[in-house]
């Protein structure tokens, strides 16, 4: 097994696998495991403060000196559509009563949404090496500062338009994300969300553009690492087989639900967020689809339910948040430190 | 390469290649020239008439001897909901009239539904070597007769709890149909209908069953049988490359919207059959999809189009009729006779 490739040498790895950036679950601790392990960690920083940014960075850099990334949500903030957005706070506070939570549903007014415009300017200063993103684009400014530091830039696309709207912006690497990938959908172009499969997108990407290709969506084992460098990615991106690990924030019940998990138990969502992203069905989902209201587009569904999901996620309540999830959790659910996880995949691939 | 393993031994097969019943698609030229090449061709004949099935069956026979399958559809008929029906007969009436077609949706009193219960029969007096189904599972006394005949027996799950429910029934081999792929989903279980990417669907179903899987969904090239096979499919099954083919009964629109599919072009529907079907997005489905009608269940609403899609087809109009397809058809869109098509995908997977 061949594990370099100019994909490992440009990002300065020794394994080409990449531990998914996933909010909510990735610590600073697993992101310096995967890359002490020698593979790539990758630090969520989606809607922090610029504060939190920097001091989670410099949390991962007190913990390796090794590559790491830091993965930015580039995308815009629409206007508040106060009536809808209204309707949804007040049946989100219902449901907080309900359910005996000590929880309040923000007001309107105090929502405040960071982007990652104001945290380019800490990814410089903190030296980071390597970003990706994902929801969009960065500007073309916030993308030319980033290349001058000599930052290399990872996309995120979940068809092949996108990979191509990547490929015209000269990024470095494309996470292609398959629709058997857990957590929030990458996607940008206008329209239905994507939702093509992993052994169809990444043939069709490879003769699109021509670009380090890093395969992502339910790989988790030898074979399923094997399978996707057989389509000819050069890399591959591992979520949900880290959410177990000892290093993640995810909460017992997320753990049990992951490992016991069906291929037909996780749909795709916008109840938690707004946008669209894979996760195990729970309570919470069935009541706010089924409630018929409009759902505030991200980041300001996001922020509405940000209250009831931590509340939620102190009682160990696994039906009233988020349990983002691919498509094979079950294969891949060890309750076993990050570096652990890492290893028996590597393993598993020079074992086949 | 390894081509032979115990499931192309007890298909009698060389290569562990099928090619996909395809109705509408697949002649049994194709069915024979794939099988004189060494793989399986497979012969639609869900819902033909007992004539019509010992027709194509003795077509097939008389252009080869070696071995092939014959595919059955394993749905019941639901009782005909005629409020249902007629509104939509009526929408689809409007519409040829609208497009100048020459043709008439059949009054309900007409249509005449055949099962694959008048088929067995059939299959055992014409000596069928291998038979595989979708959507279902045959009835207990139609599975003990193909048995007690010799036949092979093949099913199609589109989710794990499928692939468990097939190997209750000790079928030889299941077809694992990734959300990848094009046509009618198999799906058969209630609720709705699963869409699992074959990257997680073969390894989620090879830890439940021990049966040989097949993989189907997307592969038209040596890298993505190599995919399969790393995954742990025991053979793959393609379809729509094969749509393309010389020997397809595909119009020349249909093969020249497949040409040009981006990945995202393709969406399941109920629109042309009352099944869910993956195909590419055309006015047909938008109209049909639009006017908030409900959908009569399969295969009431695929009578009811019957005669619509004949004459769209007659007219060589793709908007009109249904042009199934996988996410990757631009990737395998030769028109080539079937056996170039299929010794190509070989040499190119020995290359690897």
């Amino acid at each position: 097994m061949e594990w370099q490739n100019k994909l490992t040498q440009l990002l300065g790895v020794t394994y080409p696998v990449i531990q998914a950036p996933m909010l909510g679950v990735t610590s600073p601790a697993m992101v310096a495991a995967i890359s002490n392990a020698g593979g790539l960690g990758s630090l969520p920083v989606g809607g922090f403060s610029p504060e939190k940014t920097r001091q989670l960075i410099q949390e991962v850099k007190s913990l390796t000196d090794k590559p790491y990334s830091v993965n930015l949500f580039a995308h815009d903030v629409p206007d508040i559509d106060s009536v809808q957005a209204e309707a949804m706070r007040s049946y989100l506070n219902t449901l907080i009563d309900k359910n005996g939570l000590h929880a309040e549903v923000p007001d309107l007014e105090s929502l405040k949404f960071y982007t990652y415009k104001e945290q380019i300017a800490i990814l410089t200063e903190e030296n980071v090496p390597i970003v990706s993103f994902t929801f969009g684009i960065p500007d073309d400014g916030s993308l030319t500062k980033m290349k001058q530091h000599g930052i290399i830039l990872i996309g995120t696309a979940t068809c092949t338009e996108e990979a191509i709207l990547l490929a015209e912006k000269n990024v470095d690497a494309i996470v292609l994300q398959g629709i058997e990938a857990g957590g929030h959908r990458g996607s940008f172009i206008p329209g239905d969300v994507p939702q093509v499969g992993l052994m169809a997108l990444v043939p069709m990407a490879r003769k699109a553009v021509n670009i380090p290709l890093i395969a992502s969506g339910s790989i988790n084992s030898g074979e399923t690492v094997k399978a996707a460098f057989a389509l000819g990615a050069l890399a591959v991106q591992i979520g949900t087989a880290f959410i177990s690990a000892n290093e993640s924030l995810a909460i017992p019940a997320y753990k049990q639900a992951l490992a016991t998990a069906k291929d037909t138990d996780t749909i795709l969502t916008r109840a938690f967020s707004g946008r669209w992203a894979r996760g195990i069905k729970n309570d919470f989902i069935d009541k706010v689809e089924s409630t018929g209201l409009d759902i505030p587009p991200y980041p300001i569904q996001n922020s509405l339910t940000g209250t009831l999901r931590a509340e939620a996620q102190k009682k160990d309540n696994g039906q009233l948040t988020n349990l983002w999830s691919g498509q094979a959790a079950a294969l891949s659910a060890d309750k076993l430190p990050s570096a652990d996880i890492f290893n028996k995949i590597i393993s598993e691939t020079e074992s086949l």
